[in-house]
């Protein structure tokens, strides 16, 4: 599973409309909207590299009212939970 | 559940252990390594907003070899899946 | 009682009128016009997270005017005041 | 009554000893730990400009463990709390 | 007397006509057009620290072609000179 | 008479001691300890360009205590006072 | 050869495009969609330095929906590879 | 292959030695020193993602003399070159 | 003689022209497309500094395609050309 | 002949001494002491591109007192002088 975490600014009366979307693609896992210098963070956990950048390249910046993208993808995880299982079991 | 995002820099030959430490902390659930401006992102998952306080001003800065961190806490979640219970069941 | 502190941006011609607007919301304790690199800022004082949370999320962003907030949630509270039994009291 | 926010921050290991010292000075009300790009916000409510003044550019500055100040003198204020009788006369 | 430094910034084709404007204002005694980042540095000196923040908040930001302002307020004067006399009996 | 608008910031302990030796200097009409993005705002006002020259790579720099400074040199000055008359009357 | 590094920020919803047009310029080799502060990165490699300056300052500037570039102009290259007949072979 | 364009500043009298130390790393095809904001740029070129978050993560933080690295990982690659041949083949 | 160095950043498709504007103002003696952080870089060298502040205060302004110049006034020159003759002979 | 602005920023006491060192070295005409936000601006004018590249990467570096630099080379002249035979004759 390819993790990345996605700071988000958004067009401010569009903010919690443009969380709902987001939330809906597949890929993305949670989005938070959060206090501080991002109006969202989005959680994408994908199959592999090749899933992530389809939907950071092609399907975020179709959600309208974004204002800004910045992907921080993940080298590395460390946990003590198994996310994978996890995200993929699901609840 | 409160939730939280932390940014982290740490001190360039010791990221990978700060990563760990972090880990290893009650109410920190993934830490991830990442391309881009900041060096980890850490996902906090605590009870309640008192436990998130303590861990990000008391607990989180006795880890050694971190040089800033923000904290962008969540304000509201969007999620198909019910971390809640994903993640007090755990796996 | 959550308290927070929102930094704020506004349309030149707008400030006093956000101003006011804002210190009418209900959670909004008081509106300061500031010197410096912010334009207004505003403390909330809510009976809980969740009422910060829809504060901030919902209603702040309805005040038109406003170009930019930044929240600083407040984690812990150092007062020689008992700032909740001040401010529920009110005058 | 002279306002002022007053954004800060201090060395990593020594927030929260900053912000127990910053409480304890006359003329700050109220000190807030917070999430976000700034460690501490205090709150200084003076009896006029000139205390502000001396409280920022002499008493302030002698806390040990700060790293940057940056003052927001409050030039107007808009509450519906009667501020100046709140906290003189205290709780 | 109060004084304060204010940073402008102004549209391109428009500084000089800002420039003489703020000039005007009572309570501005210089406009210095500026080398830098800043195009416009405003010295206001009023009779209190009340007619800075009218000054500041509501008659500043009437004036046209204006883009950004940074109110840098003084808290403390060190001269060789008796600024007040001199601005005062003026020339 | 040449004008410069002269940002400074100082090492946190020294801020006052810093304020004080440049308004010592020749040149120097007056510094003020400001609210803001910076620690010290001084007004320089010299006979010609060159002495200004002098006053800010030479001497300013030999002041102990100075972090940063940017001086903005003003191109134009406008003011109903007779500045030149005024400073070198002085009082 | 002369090598460059191009950091581009394009318009929300083109950033593909951009790519595509970019990647058929005379004297661009490679483009990247990125993760992190820049959209873009696209790798020049030219005959000589005039035939750079012609790309960046004149063909460049004609694909629609750049924002943003910023040149990083290559002074010296280490690499175990002979790129400059890797790049005239090509494959 | 997995690509990736890294960005690094290094301490100003050891530009040189890193970028040669860098360019024998395996994983790293190319080191330009660079005109700019960045003193050198750094292509990762790797066979699949995992080696290029061992290279970034482990590796590169060994190489003594770099102040601050920031990744680019590539999405995706628009180029008119068969890369992944080239570079295999090399030359 | 006075030199100034002015850093502008143009609208992307006009920075051609605004250069060729720019280089043939009185006072501009040349004007250089440059990579990096500024889309040109312009020096003046004007015989005093009243003819430097009216070329940036009143003529630069008037050219169409600026977005914005920031002007980094020499205060003294070091040079083993004697540049004063050289421009004013000219070539 | 290759044309290059060379942006620099000194340690504070040593502004001067840097200044008078880099003068010194073939292949920059001139050096300015400058308002604003660098301290100085060195012009670089060599027969040729590796010129410029050795001047920087190898030359430039071992001047002590140097803080920071950042190279903007010219990819296009626009000038009524021919800055060529005038440098190249000299005065």
């Amino acid at each position: 599973m390819q993790n990345a975490v996605i700071l988000i600014n958004a067009e401010k009366g569009r903010i919690n409309s443009v969380a709902e979307r987001l939330a809906e693609l597949t890929g993305i896992s949670e989005v938070y909207s959060t206090c501080g210098r991002y109006d969202l963070v989005a959680i994408a956990r994908t199959p592999d590299f090749e899933s992530l950048a389809t939907l950071v390249t092609e399907r975020l910046n179709q959600v309208e009212g974004i204002r800004e993208t910045e992907t921080l993808n993940a080298m590395q995880v460390h946990s003590r939970h198994d996310l994978e299982t996890m995200f993929s079991v699901g609840f």
